[in-house]
């Protein structure tokens, strides 16, 4: 086993102008230790602060941020100039830039660059943008970069956009270039871009990937026959309402079987009308944020916390506090001791947005007596709960515990969903609320949506009336307790050397890697060897994260969970090796900016 | 006919403490005036600087604003009282408060006030609420109201509140009664509440009433048994994709079929990349409202307009400048003078928003020329054209003129909907944008919803593919031009003295009232007679609009809106008497924030 090398050595001999071979050899020698090349290079990529031994501004026209250096598709981009001179790729460089031609290949698109938006995906001009990189406009100089005057690709367009980009100067100037109404977006729209992961996913949605990064239910279990005929009936006989426009506020009907749903969790004061009937519990999660929430707002969440919903308060402007979890889910001390600090900091605290059950991605739950403390805590600080609860109906071994709204009408916004127990495609989820907050949501949902879908809530309600809805939920636990079983077992055999807990109920497993691993710069090389997962990064609101990534186990058979594993552990074990001999380490996403939108792919 | 009478006379009468009988009978000795004892009581009802002839204190405990004086529920309330003591109502008083106590007993709710929200309906608490009003709890003396400290009703709740409270003093104090978390909420949603209107609609949606204020398209027109078997085999072949989350942009096929619609008004060079699928296209205004504007950004639309877009573009905080129309539509010299004024202001305005077809609601087209030209002054001032398009294809003389996105796919956001021309049940519209605005879009509703309903788009794609969708389309155009012409034939026998444009397309006539008469305060007296409308303040941003009303013919059969019309005009007969009586006029509306949010009822 090689021996830890100071970075520091492999950087004076890279600045020094040897190649990856060359160091090899220098290290043998000198220094008793092995090395591929493969990892000199690797380690090249990873420390930018080493020039590269060709100019870069030949290839890239733009001027790079320092925070977009470690890019997939810079790193693309030169690794296709470098070829194109004739000189050898690394395998490293070669499979990112395979990967990379490939995504582009079939999304049809080439990759450009906006200081303020990073490295982005746009659609190939056909004849135009041939190689891997949109050509810059002949305009486009160093010159005119830099130049603080507007030139909009459409020049007619974007003169409402000239104040704002004027004063904000070249990069924006840059930026009219690709959009002519730049200029023009609000405040909130300007944190709003695609991630890599996002390109990235769409080659991991390809069928030889095991994908262990979706929230996906597995749909296949569900008797199509007799909901289709269902589904007949209900438009032959009550089509002329459930093709109408509905009530803002959801179907009564609907209504009241929500709350024969929420009993089983111990919600029994609840009235049809607290209930609002949303477009899947995404968009409870956006109306709750939209009417309570201003910009620079704190919200508390746990550590980590659901994509989605950090996505929301990132597109309200909110700051986040995560607050620490352990096996028994979120930590009351901890939050206790937030609040405090959030008062002395003169914070306004809106809500605490919680997963108590089976969470995701942590899989933990929230016990009873931490129930009790975290709503005493919330009450006396005059904080409300917001409480999500798509997964609560699917424990492995046990009933459910009583939801946090059973104890508290008036503290608690209960969020449900009919997407992890039946189906996500209708797109219908809830929220329970006390009557003042209940009416704002409605506004606000009409103002949004005007009503949620009929058909889909009385499809819903079809569904509750004629199917066994509580048997099937008890086939789906069955079926989600062999497949977590699958992945925990497949752990065991194949990432020893990882850490994980072990869900009872849900559809995730959070994975800590071993020491020094990021799993978000090794998600590139996973989808190489066809296993994808979603990168720890993504749940936390400031770039923690990188030392985890979530798995889930609920749409892949138990056979694709095993061997996404074992692919899976391939790439860590390769991963391991180069930092065990380098040390590096996991550090924070230098642009947290990069946590990722909410997408249907991460749900 | 009665001669006109100075106000002021009958004021002074009433504050020198003389009943309507009394003044009726002093105008009919010394003036030689005949009047009713109801003109009286409508006069003194609508002056309300007249003091009432005993202590409302007793009666409503609140501290009421003088905005909230006018309100129907504070009138109900008052006449309640009378009642209750034995004397006499008015006919006017006794409608009034028949009215609303009807529509308490059939929502289970009473009334009560907040000073910051205006009079509000909550649910009834049994054995509490016995009354039509809330009573107030012990604690809420005139001292407690005054108390700029806060007693939530819950009083472990609503600390986090407190500091906004406090500072805000005694009206958000005695608001913390109706609602613990009433201080937490956003900028944005302290203009979001339910307005008079929306209690009168409760009622208007019964079967006696002939409703003209919807925009329900006449769903009974379909072929339901060949939908609903079409539903059937859809679950049953697609179903593990159609119940699955799907993308956030929206399913390709639909994608391409939504090209093949647009098609018909032009638009011939928009790829599939270029459509987002959302919510009904009144997700695609919040969407394009979210990523463009922020508070104090200014929209430019015309008078009168949506009143679904004016709710969204109040729940971003935009203001809004509305531009003439005229029979043509939006006047492009008044577009360019708006133009040149905001720019002289300083104002930032980040897009037009139009309706150039049918024209919701003053049932007009905007002409091919000024298409052009309204596009050319939108590119010179660097404006985007937000164009909202759900009745194009409607016309009922003549093929659909050519969409303003046809003659630029750069400065055009296209908003489209199926909801008009097929169903709205399924709720599926679209946005075609530019490249990088689409971009933000899809983050924007991913953000928002995940994905739009797999189910709802497959099923729209079904229909698409399995039924006749142009040969529905033209059965609807000939249904909608009968019943135009049962309106506009109404209208010229029963209502002479208004005006009207005779739309040629769409669902909607507007209606100006003969001088004087007051859309907004006639609506509940319509109402009592069976007959509902949508008053024009609710297509203006600023309390313009009582002049004219939307009538709609869309949904009631031929006959209904004769019967609907003839109603009305006895409504509008009564009510022009009085105002030729007492030469009142139509006024702003007291409280612009009371214009309508959007609701299904007025879509």
């Amino acid at each position: 086993m090689a021996r830890k090398l100071p970075a520091a050595l492999v950087t004076r001999l890279l600045q020094e102008g040897l190649g990856p071979r060359a160091i090899v050899e220098h290290l043998r020698v000198h220094e008793g230790v092995e090395v591929s090349p493969q990892a000199i290079s690797t380690f090249r990529k990873r420390h930018t602060t080493v020039p590269a031994q060709h100019s870069t501004r030949r290839v890239i026209p733009w001027e790079v941020r320092p925070e977009h250096r470690s890019s997939t598709y810079r790193r693309a981009v030169l690794a296709f100039h470098r070829r194109a001179e004739g000189r050898t790729l690394t395998g490293e460089e070669r499979r990112n830039l395979d990967h990379v031609e490939r995504t582009l290949r079939e999304t049809g698109q080439v990759i450009t660059y906006h200081p303020d938006e990073g490295w982005l995906l746009v659609p190939a001009r056909p004849g135009i943008d041939t190689g891997i990189v949109r050509e810059p406009e002949a305009a486009m100089t160093d010159q005119a970069v830099h130049a603080t005057t507007m030139h909009p690709t459409t020049p007619q367009h974007g003169a409402a956009a000239a104040g704002a980009a004027a004063a904000a100067g070249q990069v924006e100037a840059a930026g009219t270039r690709l959009d002519p109404w730049f200029g023009a977006y609000a405040q909130r729209a300007h944190g709003m871009r695609a991630s890599e992961i996002r390109a990235l996913f769409s080659v991991a949605n390809r069928p030889e990937v095991v994908s262990l990064a979706g929230g996906m239910p597995f749909i296949q279990g569900l008797p199509l026959e007799v909901i289709g005929e269902a589904m007949r009936r209900l438009i032959t006989t009550k089509g002329a309402t459930a093709l109408q426009y509905g009530s803002g506020q959801g179907d009564e009907e609907l209504r009241e079987r929500i709350l024969e749903v929420v009993a089983l969790e111990g919600i029994t004061d609840a009235h049809p009308d607290d209930v609002v009937v949303t477009t899947g519990s995404q968009q409870a999660l956006d109306l709750v944020t939209r009417i309570f929430v201003d910009p620079g707002d704190l919200i508390l969440a746990e550590a980590p916390s659901y994509v989605g919903a950090l996505g929301v308060f990132r597109s309200y402007e909110a700051e986040v506090a995560h607050i620490e979890m352990d096996a028994e889910g979120l930590i009351p001390e901890a939050l206790e001791r937030t609040l405090v600090e959030a008062r002395a900091a003169g914070k306004t605290v809106k809500f605490l947005y919680t997963i108590p059950n089976y969470h995701n991605p942590a899989g933990v739950t929230l016990s009873l007596d931490r129930r009790h403390q975290v709503l005493e805590i919330c009450r006396r600080f005059g904080v409300l709960v917001v409480e999500d609860n798509p997964y609560g109906l699917l424990g492995f071994d046990r009933e459910p515990l009583p939801a946090m709204r059973a104890f508290d009408n008036e503290g608690v916004l209960y969020l449900g969903s009919f997407s992890k127990t039946f189906a996500p495609g209708y797109r219908v989820g809830w929220v329970i609320a006390p009557h003042a907050v209940r009416e704002k949501l409605v506004l606000a949902s009409e103002s949004s949506i005007l009503s949620p879908s009929n058909a889909s809530q009385m499809a819903i309600t079809t569904y509750l009336e004629t199917c066994d809805w509580k048997g099937q939920i008890k086939a789906y636990r069955e079926l989600y307790r062999e497949r977590r079983d699958a992945m925990i077992g497949a752990l065991s055999e194949h990432l020893p050397s990882a850490t994980w807990n072990v869900p009872d109920g849900g559809f995730y497993v959070w994975v800590g890697l071993p020491e020094g691993l990021d799993a978000r710069s090794m998600l590139p090389r996973a989808v190489t060897e066809r296993v994808a997962y979603v990168p720890g990064t993504a749940f936390f609101y400031d770039g923690q994260g990188a030392d985890h990534m979530r798995l889930s186990f609920c749409y892949p058979t138990p056979e694709r969970i095993r061997e996404g594993v074992r692919r899976l552990s391939g790439v860590v074990n390769a991963e391991a090796d180069l930092v065990q001999l380098f040390g590096t380490h996991a550090e924070r996403d230098e642009d947290p900016r990069d946590a990722e939108y909410p997408s249907p792919d991460l749900a």
